[in-house]
């Protein structure tokens, strides 16, 4: 049974596609354009109520939230691919307050950007400046966090690989080039470099190849 | 060993306090007042770099974000208490759901509720009352979805009690009394039957027994 990923083109599902590339989990994708409002339409609510990328089915299995989606799969084929939950169920808590961290620190100022720089033509929005900057300063005291952090430990959760360094992939790829924001991972010698061990992993890869980023003219 | 709770009079911490007497944990709290900047202080930020409430400390053992420690609790002591996560990797992967969708899709209008109706003259901010509205508008989208998913199964995740309906009582607890916000749940039949069971249970009795509200005068 191949898994559907509808989405994909998009920071959220990117990070299920890297996911399931990473524990050896076939699949194929369903293309929603959510410029184009198919993320609201009944038959596509009926599988994600909010109206939000991704949602994924497997034989009659349904499941939406992108790293609720990582988590079942880091679990269901735990032996298989990567590891991606840590030996130990205390490694396991370090990875799931960090995967906390990426999505309550981390990613909102990251998603203020991407709305108010990246789509805000697109959108039809005026880019609100006051909230750009705001959002960068946010984002380079969680930066700094994360430089202190990374100057302990290879990875994020500890010296292991794991779903809270897979899951800030899309959204560090954002900053590094639609948004322009390369300096802020550049300037952190840590960050920088677990930035550059993290994305030349081939899973990552295969992410930027087959998953373009939205069209955004 | 008695884990430390630090907080614990704030909605996160009592996520984590009544988890853990769900599993049947021994527990002892450390009080935090955050509006007098103690989660600023150096001894509390080598703890929680991000100045945030709850932290645990179990023996040498150090975690923070509340869902990630609910989560750790719940997979730590799996046949001890309550189960909380679902019998299968499947009813799991609906726990994990059902977490996010309180994360991302319930509480941030409720937190802004919480820092606009509860909270701004402590804050000495003016409370904003374009974002209460849309605040409010959002929350009945948000439960509309649930009244039609508890309309199904007994408990978000299916019909079994789990880590995702817990995560929204503290939240839920302030809708109901300082936010005055009850109608919402009361007007939706199955939400207020399964806020009647939650809130029900002898760990939340203990909780509000034990952590009263933040002091708003």
């Amino acid at each position: 049974m191949v898994v559907k990923v509808y989405g994909p083109n998009y920071a959220s599902p990117k990070r299920v596609i890297v996911c399931l590339i990473e524990k050896g989990v076939d699949f194929e994708v369903v293309s929603i354009d959510v410029f184009k409002g198919e993320n609201k339409i009944p038959d596509y609510l009926q599988l994600q109520p909010f109206g939000h990328v991704p949602v994924i089915q497997d034989g009659d299995y349904t499941l939406f939230e992108s790293r609720a989606i990582m988590r079942y799969y880091a679990e269901k084929y735990r032996s298989q691919g990567t590891e991606l939950l840590g030996k130990t169920v205390e490694e396991k808590g370090q990875v799931e307050q960090w995967l906390e961290v990426e999505a309550h620190e981390f990613s909102p100022p990251v998603h203020d950007l991407v709305i108010h720089i990246m789509f805000s033509s697109k959108l039809g929005i005026t880019a609100d400046q006051k909230l750009i900057q705001e959002s960068e300063e946010k984002l380079h005291k969680v930066l700094d966090i994360y430089e202190e952090r990374l100057s302990k430990s290879k990875y994020l959760a500890g010296d292991f690989f794991s779903l809270a360094d897979l899951s800030h992939l899309p959204f560090l790829q954002y900053l590094m080039d639609p948004l322009g924001k390369e300096r802020m991972i550049r300037d952190r010698k840590h960050l920088s470099a677990w930035w550059d061990d993290i994305s030349n992993r081939p899973s990552w890869k295969k992410v930027l190849q087959h998953c373009p980023p939205p069209n955004l003219s």
